[in-house]
Parts: structure tokens; C-alpha cells; sequence
């Protein structure tokens, strides 16, 4: 019983986190669509009101003029008085420009300044941190606080990037924070690492308003070791999360999720063509992305270009800006973009996608409208569509990895969604003017409503995503949570498959996995098969001709000997043999442990010389008579070290780093020591295997 | 790009097999529906139509005369012309009993007959198989088509019995037939493993509809290592699996879905406690069931009732078919009486759940009819389904276990689905009847639709499944999956979690879990923490005061010497170390591969006699002129085994033990061997740690 009361207030407690983290994203985009709409106008009755919010307190408009409602002016109609016109226009495009400016300058400066590690997606590191490399402050208070702030700004200032990443970095903050607050999570290194797994699915859950995408993410893409217990948690946290979220609501649409869609009409089998292109084109985006990115941010390592970040940022800001004003579909943000080319077309609905023809003489019901031919408006968007889709694609590979905080799920779904619809729309068409054709003849008589570019779009979004970060099981559940629907899901995963087929066959490595090969991080795959039959002795040091390993010996060393070797050497650790004769392994001593106990002996033992004997046996030696007083030493002796014989393959022993998250193992042969294997070994030697340069990939 | 090539083809093998389960799954379907309908009566038309069928064929009738469908003729109608009175209906009663009776007989004679294994639900055995034990013949064909045939016959009989669960077994079949068909599955153990885990996911896709429920079934409750491969690989599957059933379904109702419920109004925060107190009767049900189920199951193996399996079964059939048709609650199937009770009452329901006092006043919308007052069908309802209640509580307990065929998601959810509908009406007429109350006043205005009776039995259903498998998460999802409405899964949590903190209070361990205890199965369970401060030498054997540890030495024991270890011992491998005195461990050399190898240099290679020195070294020993030839061992030899010291904490061994699913483990000091812990030491030393008997638990 008193386990269970144990376990309902760790439910509890994680529960409280989680809460906080749902209130901070609806905090998010509370400000964003503020600072969003800032760029382009004002509200007179509380500047402090989006253009939406502005609009509903005065209560004569409706949905369809709600663009005419005159609390909320342009900032060429309050600063100017004018609405129309060329000056009109040419103010609020530098407007917009100077606004979207000021924020990213904010927001580079921000990071600089105070959290340096606030900026990117954060999930290369979150995926590092979790196979259990530390990097100390990338999960902070300052680093929580800086990267919230300036992700509100760096998506209000129009930049082709998303929240969706960042907000798990933030969830995983969050995370450690309340981690922090508990010694039970503080001190294990295991526990506190299923927090951040719990973390990083309430951070898509929050994101996407998808709980058990959120929980499948974290499984598949983020996490390194996911016990059962973890699924549960994480799957309590991201619901806790996620409802949060809908409940302090602010539009009063309830909308837990992110892009709500109702389709009408099911899919065809012979629909499974277009979706499979999709697919292709979203491997071919997830390969052109992926190469284009990591070569330019190699550049930026490497080049004077990484010396500018402000200077970087305010130029693609300011580039992002000028292009996208003019084109509607690039203007506003990306999200609501997404969400219109997700959206079926209504009878109501006022958008320039849906400006189709007509019949006259059709009775119009509300939903179930037929296939009908494209007016003037589809035939602009499609051009306008078409010039925002290539600007996109440019721009996302350039800002991606600067240093600000920045996401690239939005981007990429965009980027899917706009090609999806033209796709979509272009099958419509054809099947409406052509419906005798064999492939439309089964499916699609005239007045029927067919094709679903909505759909389209959405499949579209689907391989894009896929394609960058090679998601399959979570990426399918998340557009399935969107939906709402199980039909869609074989349309969905037909392209998501393709699209990691596609991508894969050009690079195996998605976004997050070339980020951490870029940065260096010590990262062991768990996707990654090894197979070659190399053997443990290969691996080991010391190779052959190297002089021997450093050991120390149980009962024959003085401080001082350890205190050179210590010096001398900087490993982390030494194993200690019983001599050096016998070199029979007895245990492992941490080098940080040692250093301090030698310290603390020679500050506050009596008689601890340089010339004491250290020894690390239960009894100490027997000396001769003068000989100053020993240092026992048993203490910081690990008598479990990890072992693997000369002969075991290297197929093991990468199981056994993997599975139970060693740094390293020590080699023997009948007992005998003959060599140490690290974490790094092990990362050279698969490099080595698949022919990389094994130096290239290294850090610390 | 070959690589891919291959992926593909894997991909679409594995889809074949799912293929084959759904379409095995859709047979099994409709056997069983006309089987059913057989106990009732036949069809004229056509003999093998099920009632539904034959009613559909004779085109006059609407959906609500079905029953008095004039080709349908019950048995007192075809045989003595007579479908009214009290002859007619103990005529019909007879013949039910008869018909459950064959079924039942079959059933268990086929079983006995030809297929042990395919008794029971299968899941622990799949489990234990899943952690690295081998059961010969468990998966084989022979299994999958008695356990098929007879799984149709006994859910036709009208057992308290499900068939969700078997189909998991007979797609671990399918998956285990299909990978034997390729030399890359059948001759890795660990691939069959990942392609069993698969099918899992499959079975229960077929079983509920629910493709990412079935993944999360397998990921939490079957598998024991789930790589991230085959996250994706179960995903498709059970995807394939799914929509492979809704292809070939036979009922032109598109049910991907086994329980489709479409309810139309939301639950209020004040409902969550009737949620909670279901999540208590589903815990307190669990807790119930399984210990009454293993002590009913340990007297049927301890004592003499275990001897007549078939007069067991005829026995419960009888009594089951006697008790079960007087009520209509429990004349149907399990499943068209869940289905019932989880509908919502729509104006055109007809059935008995559903009649409720109407308003004359009032004009009736097809959707959102507001609470009214029960009528006399409901209130008649009320007691039958008490009724039902309490017999299925009793007679599920008896029944599962049984020489058959028999799972237990189905009569669960029943038990949960029963008494949630009887909390659910009487909600409802309480919040009708006093909507002034403090609790009523908020959200349940007069006239309006605020109490859902059908949400309350798929909660209860969640609830009493929850308890007695202690699923969490894919419990959620499944129901999940089954209303399609992110809405309701706050309730159905609530009820999960409470129910699975109220069971756990009485007892950790689920049905399946009991149930491999039962049998002694060496299962090694990862949900378990091993938090005991016992270390590596408290466990390993030799213990204090036994003979030594039967080792061989390198190169210093004679074929004989050998021989007779053998014969003396049973252990499954021996330690090879370098010589008694020293006692450095070199390899591992298992017993059955040393028989072989001993048979067969005695048989062909010259030379070697009883007296011939066996050597494991590369080269041979120096041996006296005239000694026999010596026989090179080296070949047999494990040159890798895996090692622990002494003093390594218990926790670690066991983490050891079930991330690398190890069978033994050689504990060493200094590089000396000391002794060696077995998967079976590890489980007995767990067991004694939790105050059990140590010596109950064990199998061969």
C-alpha cells in the first residue's frame, strides 16, 4: 500500500510539471498571433488584442467581413489615415519589414547575450542528453526563460520557421527543472533522463495537441532507453499537458488540435497514385534539405560567415520579410497557411482556394459539394502557391541552424501541404474535365465530389516531415490525431513510407542525426544495424605497438606514482590489477575520485606522504617498518567494472553499450587485462566501418 | 540502394502473413456468426446463412422486423411447426443446449486429440516464449489450425469466453509459419522474436479494429525487447491486418471497428466520480477474478478434477447454456451484448435498454434526445442485466483456463459494460429526476441530453479490463480507437488508472502474469524493480558448503574424464578455465554441442580413445611419447561468455539478465572463476526476495 501512495504523488508531481508546461504553450500563442498581427496593424480598443480578438469584441461582423472590422487599423490608416493606395501599401510593407527586424534582432541578441544555448530545435542535443552525454546548462532555468521569450519572436517576425521543436527543448527545461526540485530525479541520472522522455512527449503533445503522437515521438525519435513505465508516464504527462493547454484556451474553439479537418468524401484506390508522387517528392525535399542545410552550417562552422550570427540573422530575417510581403501565402504566418491548404471546401468558405465556378441551377447544400471547375481565384493561387513554395524551400535550408531558436515541423509540413494542394487541385480538375477516362471513370462520375485537395495537401505535409526527419509510426499517429480519422491513415502512411524509402536511398541520416554527426556529439544510434565481424581486440587500446595501458596496481603504487600518472595521462578512469605480472583485473578507479581522495588523505590524514603505498585490498600490505603510513583507497574502487573477453564481436559489444548506456568496458583474456574499449572507440570504429573519417565526428 | 531493395521486400513478406491473419480473422468472423445463429434455428434459403444473412436476402424486411423474417425458422418452427407456447420454447431450449453441448464437445476433443497447446488464451505462453524460452511445437501449424477451427466452436457454444486473445496466439502462429518459410527469421532466434511481436500486433488489430492499439498491446503487454525496427514493422502489420479484415467483411457495414460508438454529447467534470467508482469496481473485479481463476486453475493441476478435461468442459458448457438462455442478456453473443450496451439511445433504437417514456409534446430529433424517464423495458432490463452480471462474474472464472480455446478481453469488457450501463441509467434518472441537486444544478438543465448511459459501459468495460490485465496505456488507445473521440479519453484514463492502482493494492501481478507463475514458466519480468542490495556472490552457486563448480580445463582432461561429467551432471554447459589451480576462465562450452562433438571424433577421426586428452587451447598440449591422439576442441569452445565479479550488485545482474535475455553468467574475481548464476538462480533469488517460495516457481 504504501508503494501505490508512493506512486500516485510521483503521478502527481510530474503531473504539476506538465500542467506548467501546457500553460507556457498556450502563453506561446497567445503572444505570437499578438506580435504576428502587430507587423500589420494595431487594435484601437486594447493594443494588446490580436486582429482576431480585436474584431470579436465588436460585435457587428461576422466570420466573412471580419477583415473590414474598425477597431483594428493598418498601420497606414493610424499613422497616414489611408487604407488603399500605393503609399498606403508601401508603408505597411516597411512596417512589416521593421517589425520583423526588431524582433529577430531581439531575439539573436537575447540568446547571445544571456543563453547561448537556447538556439536550434534542440532535439539533437535532447536526443545527446538522453543516450547520456552531459552537456552542463542545456537544460537551465535561463536557457527555459530565453528560448520561450525569444521563440515568440522569432516566429512573430515572420522567419520560415516553426515552435513545434523548440517547444520540446522548453518541455524538457521544464522537465529538468521540476526534476531538479526532487532528489529522487536529482541524483539518479536514470530517472532524470525518463522525466525528459516524459517532457519531450508532453512538448509535441502541447505542439500538436496530439498526446499519443506525442508519446510515440519521444519513443521513436527522441528517446534512448524507454522502459514500459516511461510509455505511461509520458503518455499521463502528454495528456495532462495537452489538456491543459485546451482548457486556458483562448480562441474558444477548443481546438486541442492543431489543424482541425473534417473531409467528406473518402479516398480511392486509384488516389494512391498522386499519393505516392507526394511521397517521392517529399523523400526528394527531406534529401535536398537535409544536404543543402548541413552544408551550409558546415560552412558556417567553418568559415568567417559563423563569426556574424546578429548580422546573419537580421539579413535572413530581412530577405524572409521583403519576399514574403507581397505574396499572401507567404505573409501570413505559416501555421494559418497550413491550416487553410488543410482545409475542404465548404460551401461558406470565403478563401481565393475555393473560388470555384459554380452550376446555377445547383441547389447548394452545406456540405457534399460536387467537383466543380476552378475559377479565377484557384488559377492565381496556384501561381502564388507555386512562387511561395519555391521561396519556402530556399529559405527554410538557410534558416535552419542559425542561432536563434528555430523548429522545422511547420516549414516542412508547409512546404508538403503547398505542393499537396496544387497536386490536389490539378487532380480535381482533371478529373472534373476529363471524368471518361479509364483511371476516373470507376470513382468519380460527373457531380460527385471526388477529389479532396485538402487532403492532398495534408498526405503532402505528412512525406514532407517524413522525409527531414524520417519519423514513420508517430509521424502517421500525430496526422492521424489531426484528423481524427483511421480512414486516412493508409493514404498517410503510403506516403510516409515513400517518402522515407525515397529519402533513405539518398542519405540514412534524417535532420536531427546530421546535426549531431555536424556537431560532434558522442551519439550512438540505436537505429543503426552493426554488422561487421570485427572483433573486440580490434578495437581496444592499446593497439599494437602503443605503449601499454595505463593501470594502477593494488597494493604497490605511492601517491606520488598515481599523482604523475594522473598528470601525465588525461583518461578518465584507470583499472587497477593486482600487479603488473599478473595483471589480473581486481576493479576500476574514476580518475575525478581519485584526484579527490588523494586531496582530502594529504590534507587530513596524518602521515600521508608522497611516498605513502596506496592500495586498494581490504588489508593493507605488508611493508617494512620505516615506511611512511599507507592510503587505503578501496573506497573510489568501482569492483564491478564491465568486462567483455578479446574474442567477443564487436556486434556485442555495441548491443551492450547500447542497451545498458556504458562509457566504456575493459578487455581481458583468461583473466588477464589487456585493453580498455570507450564509448568514442566504439563511436571511431562504426565510423571507420561505414567509411567515414572516424576523427571528423568527435567532441570533447 | 540494394539495402532498400531488400527492406521492401521484407516489408511486403511480413504483409503477406498479416494479410493471411486478417483474412483468417474475417472467416473466423463468420463461422462464427452463422454457428451462433445455428443454436437458434436455420435459414431456409440457404443452410449456411447466418440469421442476419438470410433476413437480408428476403428483401421486404426493414432492420426493425428482422427477427420476424419468414426464410429464418427457429428449430420449433422446422421441426414441430410451432413458434409460440411453452412446447415450442422448451423445444428451442433443448436444442440450444444440444447444439452448445456438440460445439463444446468438439471443441475440447479436437484440442485433447491433436493440439495440447492450443488450449487456454495463449499470451503467457507468447510471453514467456517473447523473454527467450523455447516451447517446442507451441507455435506450430498443428496449433494454428486446431486452435482456429476450435476457437470458431467455442465461442459459437456460448462459453464466457472471448476469442481476441487466442487470435493473438494464432497470428504468433501465422508469423512464426511465415518466418520459417525464410531462412533469415528461421535461423535467428532474435529476428523470430521481432516478427512474433509483430503478429501480436496484428491479432489484436484484427481482434478490435484498433491498429495503434494492437502496436501499444504488444509494445506493454507481450514483448519483452522491442527494438524500434519493429515499432514500424507492427505498425504496418497490424495496419495490413486491419484492413485486410474491413476488405473482406462479410457485413457491408465497413466495421473496422469491433464496438463503433458515436455518442453526442460531452461528460462533465462532475461524472468523473461514477468514472472513478467503475475504475474501483473494475480494480476490485480484477482482483477477484484472478484469484479466484488461479485457485479454481491450481486445484484443477493439484487435484483429480484436472483428470476429465472434457467432462470439465461439458460440465461448464451445460450449465452455462441452461443458465443463459431464459435471459436475453446472456442468450446473444458476448459481443452483440456489448455492442448493445455501449450504444447511445437514438430516437430510432428499438431495443429494451431503450425504452424510455417519451414527451408527447415534444417533436423528436433524430440526434440529442434529452434525459427522460425510464420506462418499464429499462427498468426490466435493470434486473436482467443484474442478473447477468452476477452469473457472468461466476461462471468467467470457471471457464477460463479450460482445456479450450479461451480469452478473456471479451467477458471482461462484458462484466464492465453490464454494470457501467446499470450505473449509467441510474445517473441518468437520478440527475432527471432531481436536477435541482448541488451536483445536477451546473450542467444539467431540464430537458436537456446530459447523461450518457452508453459512455458509462464503455468506461466500465476499460475499467474491468484494465484490472484484470493491468494494461494501461494500449487499454486507453484501444477504446480510444474504438469511439474515435480524443473527448473521452479522460474518463476512460481515470477509470484505467483507478482501477489498475485498486487492483495493484490487492495483488502486482495481472492474469497473465498469474498465470506464468501458475505454470512456472521461467519469465524474467521487466516491469518488476529489483531494488534489493544482494550482490552477484549471494546468488551464484556454488554456494558456501557445496561441491565446487564442474569445470573443464583446458588441455588436461581426457575424453573420459569428460564423459563421466557428463553423465554426472545435467547442467547445459560447463566453464573451461586454464587449470584447477589457477582457475582464469577462457570459454564456455555447452553440453549438448560437447556430446556431438565427442560422438563424432569417436565415430571418424582415428585415434581417439577414452584415454585421448581433449585440449581447447589453439595448439595442442605437450604430451608423453606414447600417449593417445588428442582431440581438438576449440571449435565448440564460447571464447566470449559473459562475465561479472563477485561483488557486482544483484540489481545490475538482473538488468543484465533482461536487456541481453541471458540464459547464465560466469562470476569472477580477480579474473578467477567463482561460480555462475543461471537465468533460474536469478528468478528463484527474485522470488525469495519477494517473501515467495522459491522452489514453487520452477519449470523443467
Amino acid at each position: 500500500m504504501r508503494r501505490k501512495g508512493r506512486r500516485g504523488k510521483e503521478a502527481r508531481r510530474s503531473a504539476g510539471g506538465k500542467e506548467e508546461e501546457g500553460t507556457l504553450a498556450g502563453v506561446i500563442d497567445l503572444a505570437v498571433d499578438w506580435m504576428t498581427d502587430l507587423k500589420e496593424g494595431v487594435c484601437l480598443s486594447a493594443f494588446w488584442y490580436s486582429h482576431e480578438q480585436c474584431c470579436w469584441t465588436s460585435n457587428e461582423t461576422t466570420f466573412e467581413d471580419r477583415d473590414k472590422c474598425p477597431l483594428w487599423q493598418k498601420w497606414s490608416e493610424l499613422l497616414v489615415n489611408q487604407s488603399e493606395g500605393a503609399s498606403a501599401y508601401i508603408l505597411n510593407y516597411l512596417m512589416y519589414i521593421l517589425w520583423a527586424l526588431l524582433f529577430a534582432f531581439l531575439a539573436v541578441s537575447l540568446v547571445r547575450v544571456f543563453a547561448p544555448y537556447a538556439c536550434g530545435s534542440g532535439i539533437p542535443e535532447i536526443k545527446t542528453i538522453l543516450s547520456g552525454f552531459i552537456i552542463r546548462g542545456y537544460l537551465g532555468k535561463w536557457t527555459l526563460l530565453i528560448k520561450t521569450v525569444t521563440l515568440v519572436l522569432v516566429v512573430s517576425s515572420g522567419l520560415s520557421l516553426g515552435k513545434e521543436g523548440p517547444l520540446v527543448h522548453v518541455a524538457c527545461c521544464c522537465g529538468n527543472f521540476f526534476s531538479s526540485l526532487f532528489s529522487k530525479y536529482s541524483k539518479n541520472e536514470g530517472k532524470r533522463r525518463e522525466v525528459l522522455s516524459a517532457a519531450a512527449a508532453a512538448g509535441v503533445s502541447v505542439a500538436f495537441g496530439a498526446p499519443i503522437g506525442g508519446v510515440l515521438f519521444s519513443l521513436e525519435e527522441v528517446s534512448y532507453y524507454f522502459p514500459l513505465k516511461t510509455l505511461w508516464r509520458s503518455f499521463f504527462a502528454a495528456l495532462v499537458a495537452a489538456f491543459t493547454l485546451r482548457s486556458i484556451n483562448p480562441f474558444g474553439n477548443s481546438r486541442l488540435v492543431l489543424f482541425y479537418v473534417e473531409y467528406h468524401t473518402p479516398w480511392y484506390m486509384a488516389e494512391l497514385f498522386p499519393f505516392i508522387l507526394l511521397g517521392v517528392f517529399g523523400g526528394l525535399w527531406g534529401t535536398l534539405f537535409i544536404r543543402g542545410n548541413i552544408a551550409w552550417c558546415r560552412r558556417r562552422k567553418t568559415t568567417r560567415l559563423g563569426k556574424y550570427p546578429v548580422l546573419e540573422v537580421i539579413v535572413v530575417t530581412a530577405v524572409t520579410a521583403i519576399i514574403a510581403y507581397p505574396n499572401p501565402y507567404t505573409r501570413r504566418s505559416t501555421s494559418e497557411l497550413i491550416s487553410e491548404l488543410f482545409n475542404d471546401c465548404g460551401a461558406l468558405e470565403s478563401s481565393q482556394l475555393c473560388d470555384y465556378i459554380n452550376d446555377p441551377n445547383m441547389t447548394r447544400p452545406v456540405d457534399d459539394i460536387p467537383d466543380r471547375p476552378a475559377g479565377v481565384g484557384v488559377y492565381t493561387a496556384m501561381w502564388q502557391l507555386a512562387l511561395a513554395l519555391v521561396f519556402k524551400i530556399v529559405i527554410t535550408i538557410f534558416t535552419f541552424g542559425m542561432k536563434i531558436p528555430s523548429g522545422l515541423f511547420i516549414p516542412s509540413m508547409a512546404v508538403g501541404a503547398m505542393a499537396g494542394r496544387m497536386v490536389g487541385i490539378g487532380v480535381e480538375q482533371l478529373a472534373y474535365h476529363h471524368h471518361d477516362w479509364i483511371v476516373f471513370r470507376n470513382w468519380c462520375r460527373p457531380g460527385a465530389d471526388c477529389v479532396t485537395p485538402g487532403l492532398y495537401a495534408m498526405v503532402g505535409a505528412a512525406a514532407c516531415l517524413g522525409g527531414v526527419t524520417r519519423m514513420t509510426v508517430s509521424l502517421v499517429v500525430i496526422m492521424f490525431e489531426l484528423t481524427g480519422g483511421l480512414e486516412y491513415i493508409v493514404p498517410l502512411m503510403a506516403a510516409a513510407v515513400t517518402s522515407k524509402w525515397v529519402a533513405d536511398a539518398f542519405g540514412k541520416e534524417g535532420i536531427y542525426e546530421a546535426h549531431i554527426h555536424l556537431n560532434g556529439y558522442p551519439f550512438l544510434d540505436v537505429k543503426d544495424e552493426f554488422t561487421h565481424r570485427t572483433l573486440a581486440t580490434d578495437v581496444m587500446r592499446p593497439r599494437r605497438g602503443e605503449p601499454p595501458l595505463s593501470v594502477l596496481t593494488q597494493d604497490s603504487m605511492t601517491v606520488e606514482d598515481v599523482e604523475t600518472l594522473i598528470k601525465e595521462t588525461d583518461y578518465n578512469g584507470f583499472p587497477v590489477v593486482v600487479s603488473r605480472d599478473s595483471e589480473r583485473l581486481i576493479g576500476f578507479a574514476q580518475r575525478r575520485e581519485l584526484i579527490l581522495a588523494i586531496k582530502n588523505a594529504r590534507q587530513r590524514q596524518e602521515g600521508i606522504v608522497s611516498n605513502s603505498i596506496m592500495y586498494f585490498t581490504e588489508e593493507p600490505p605488508e611493508l617494512p617498518a620505516n615506511s611512511p603510513h599507507p592510503l587505503k583507497l578501496r573506497r573510489v574502487l568501482n569492483l564491478s567494472p564491465f568486462t567483455v573477453t578479446d574474442h567477443t564481436p564487436m556486434e556485442t559489444v555495441v548491443d551492450i553499450f547500447r542497451k545498458l548506456g556504458l562509457r566504456q568496458c575493459l578487455v581481458t583474456r583468461s583473466g588477464r587485462l589487456l585493453g580498455i574499449i570507450t564509448k568514442k572507440d566504439v563511436l571511431r570504429h562504426m565510423a571507420q566501418m561505414a567509411n567515414q573519417d572516424p576523427e571528423s565526428i568527435m567532441f570533447n
